[in-house]
């Protein structure tokens, strides 16, 4: 619309498109709930009070909030592609997302955030993107493309893309390393993501002083006020793994409160569908104290305003109508969902026709099968393990001395002891990690996943090479996704072909998908929660202790390269 | 300083180049006072806490706060250009000022508002500026140049200017008019000031829709309510004339504390030099009631915020180090003023070398003067007569029937009924309008002011036709400013040759030469605070009821010329 036909509308001389009647507006603004109408044309709010138009809704006392805006979050771990992940979330309130694509990235580089927009773009849910600052993470596993300032400088200029993504290389900040200086540069006076879990003191300020403006790391209070008296936006995360909201809901008082937003960073599939995102964030604000307005205005304008968004984050003329409607002030649940001046969802479900199924990304499995080899030399007596701890990203450096036959060295399922594999699937280089990890518990057969951050290697956990490289074959069959295997039989499995990462299904299907794919793996002796998780992240490179990556054992307090065996 | 040096500074690894020690820090994100040093390196803050550096200044105790923002200002009505403004406000905390240059730029255009940054660069006080929106206010004058958006556009690539300022027409854009939405539409996105006194309900939402962001013209708390719940930014003025800050504060919550700055729009010398500008709107705040940290919050914070001076507005590593230190928490005067660093003020005084004066201006006083003629032939018996009202924008319509000799129409000292006269003196087109006014009350002589907004024409008041002739031409000859005379006589001036409207003098000096010629006017029998200022609006075609320009009478509520004589 353009600015003369708006004003004309403001005006009251044009008749809206719809009047939502007899509301109580949530003005996020002024901190009040005022008993109003709503006047809707096109795309836009137009104005608040009695207009004429075309169409009119009474809402019988309903209240009318701004559409959630989701600060920070790896559409990716949902597993679906953006247009899936909307279905999701748009019924629930969240009509913004402000996302790093950097998994999708680290597989496919900027091809790989070209298809998020692509299934994005005309969509119910407006998706922001902050570059991925951190791809790779670093050069101690290989991934599938790595972004330099100079790629990341030409999305500068994409209206959808805000600033810079969460720069977890905080070191590298600290350090003034050029590489990770050279991006921020780049977007300097845009809003920069930071991701500094535990800085603290002159680390802290030197990485703020770098300009990175907000952070969505902090577990407890005290850290994050630190980051808030240092000037960071506070992003309270309430993801699938990472729960800060009850940590973090003290600091949030009337002088504090416009320094946070709310952000989900991951968000698997079972909590999109059972538990809800932002809107599960409000409602849980609320009931621990905070005032309905203050836990809304977090929710959206204080995200709009962080990231300059100035169409969106409140109910006045002249923003975008992404509005929710809800009846209880104490526990909002979304009952209509209006963007860009639509009703896209009632009573949780979209009321818009599906988009057409996102274009298939080119496979992303290039594995070089004839490297693959899960056998390993006994060259020492004693070898290096991965102590894997459940609920923690962080793995304990282990050494144990596992049964050799042959001169090879085996699982010993009996105590835990099982082997790991990371095959390199970008760039087919034969590239493959071996080693041992214990705490999965299987057992016996072996489970893989494509799902590895940050490199979303194949990343096969096993009580027999045999089980393995049957799962890791199912696996790059599927062009990516999850399996759980026993000798040549395939028990389940979760194919997700889009990056290795996404699945074509609804939401709900990827859920139960990955709910059986648990069950099985649980099945072959598992006692963990969530296995797959658990051995994505033993792969992880960048956290603490002991990891495995394609290149093989990584030290990570050390940062370095380490041999499987130990010399003596 | 580069990015890695700020860095490194802040790692502590290099020293910073002053320490202020033994600080108590106003945490306008926190709302806190925190104890603390505050480590300056180069042009920024690089650190809060300990930290080694070259030279330690101990505090003792003392505040700091960030350098105090003036959301809104004319420079030009302070009579001195940018540098000796700076040389003003900087001793007393404000560090950076958003401004409108629309006085110089009715005068000289583009020219006018280079002459500005001419003389603002590297000074002391960091001037942004805001694209004047309404050069010229109306065609019912002539003034000195035309502003359309095509010639704002360029104005958009300069890294000090911030948007667009004061959109004073707002019947224009209330009514979508092309040549106003062309320049909006040039700054989409960027803040907008408005200007909307005593607007409401749907042209007020219209006015907002079209992206108006802010707006410093409430004088009631209900009016400012109305604007900030549809989503303007208030700025709250205290100027010289306005002085909004009692009738707003009441509205300064916890909830909407965030919604407001401070601002002084027009401040004279005198005021500039006895009272202070935001640092007294900071103090007077307080002793209202407000919370000191919400107080510079919203004279620091809130207004970077919402100009995007993401460098600037808190006590945090990686802004610029804009730093006021004082006493008494209660009632802030700065007694130390850091400026990008560096040491600018002390106990009310700056303590860096002055800037050399501004280069001057082309002389603007362009008058034909075979075309002057004080005279008025006698073409009715009634004649409409301005009424001016003191401390009053707007004047009140009259009719009166003046006495004439020899078929010309005079003056009636003996009962207020005076002569004035707006002479074109930009284009030298010959172009006068002539009138009656009652209400300046001079008994005897004239009085003539080359500042007149907004077209700043050389308006004249007087008793007889010999001293208007005088003053007007004593105006003229300096190059534009103030003159009292009697008969051929000059009992006082103030010489205004940059551009008509500003000094080359210190604003002390301006001040005692401003209240001499006020003294003097007074003498010549005038009752009113500032026969000057009365006298300067009388020729502002904007504001009701019945003002006079160099095209003649103008009835601003029919928004149409007038004749000077009734017809029966």
């Amino acid at each position: 619309m353009d600015l003369k036909s708006l004003i004309r509308h403001a005006r009251g001389d044009e008749p809206a498109d719809v009047l939502l009647r007899n509301a109580r507006v949530v003005n996020v603004l002024s901190g009040e709930i005022v008993p109003a109408s709503v006047a809707i044309a096109g795309d836009f709010i137009v104005g608040i009070g009695e207009y004429p138009a075309k169409h009119e809704v009474d809402l019988r006392g309903s209240f009318v909030a701004p559409g959630f805006i989701d600060a920070h979050v790896h559409v990716e771990s949902a597993m679906v592609p953006p247009a899936e992940f909307a279905r999701a979330v748009v019924p629930r309130g969240t009509t913004t997302v402000v996302t790093d694509p950097h998994e999708i990235a680290n597989v496919l580089g900027l091809d790989g955030i070209r298809f998020m927009f692509e299934s994005a773009k005309y969509g119910p849910l407006s998706m922001y993107v902050m570059a991925s600052s951190c791809v790779p993470a670093t050069t101690m596993a290989t991934n599938g493309a790595a972004l330099h300032g100079y790629d990341l400088f030409p999305l500068k200029s994409d209206p959808w893309v805000l600033g810079l993504a969460e720069v977890m290389n905080f070191p590298g900040v600290v350090r003034g390393e050029d590489s990770v200086l050279e991006k921020i540069g780049a977007f300097r006076d845009r809003p920069i993501d930071g991701h500094a879990p535990g800085v603290s003191g002159r680390e802290l300020q030197a990485y703020v002083a770098a300009g990175i403006t907000s952070d969505h790391e902090s577990t407890t209070a005290g850290e994050a006020l630190e980051k808030l008296r240092l000037g960071m936006m506070v992003f309270i995360r309430e993801g699938s793994a990472a729960r800060d909201l009850d940590a973090l809901l003290p600091l949030v008082t009337s002088a504090t409160q416009h320094r946070f937003c709310f952000c989900t960073d991951d968000c698997q599939p079972a909590d999109l569908v059972e538990r809800g995102g932002i809107d599960h964030m409000v409602r849980r604000s609320i009931a621990a104290g905070v005032d309905p307005v203050i836990a809304i205005r977090m929710a959206t304008w204080n995200a709009a305003q962080h990231f300059r968004l100035s169409h969106r984050g409140a109910v006045v003329p002249g923003r975008r109508a992404d509005l929710v409607v809800f009846d209880d002030l104490r526990a909002p649940s979304p009952r209509l969902v209006y963007r860009n001046g639509q009703l896209v969802a009632q009573d949780g479900r979209m009321v818009v026709p599906p988009r057409p199924p996102s274009r298939s990304l080119r496979g992303t499995m290039n594995v070089a099968w004839d490297a693959v080899d899960f056998g390993m030399r006994a060259e020492g007596r004693r070898a290096r393990v991965i102590g894997v701890q459940e609920h923690q990203l962080v793995t304990r450096a282990l050494v144990d001395e596992p049964p050799v036959i042959e001169g090879f060295a085996c699982a010993d399922p009996a105590r835990d002891l099982l082997k790991v594999a990371v095959i390199e699937r970008h760039m087919a280089s034969g590239a493959m990690g071996r080693g041992f990890v214990q705490g999965i518990g299987l057992r016996r057969g072996a489970i893989a996943s494509s799902v590895a951050h940050d490199h979303h290697n194949l990343v096969v956990v096993g009580a027999d090479d045999r089980s393995m490289m049957t799962a890791a074959r199912r696996v790059a069959a599927m062009q990516g996704g999850m399996a759980v295997c026993e000798g040549d039989g395939v028990v389940a499995d979760v194919p997700l072909p889009l990056g290795g990462l996404m699945s074509h299904e609804p939401v709900e299907v990827v859920h139960h998908q990955v709910a059986a794919a648990v069950t099985a793996a649980r099945g072959l002796g598992s006692p963990l929660h969530d296995p797959f998780m658990t051995m994505g992240f033993l792969a992880l490179e960048v956290i603490p202790a002991l990891k495995l990556t394609d290149q093989g054992l990584v030290d990570v307090d050390r940062f370095e390269r380490v041999p499987l065996w130990l010399r003596c």
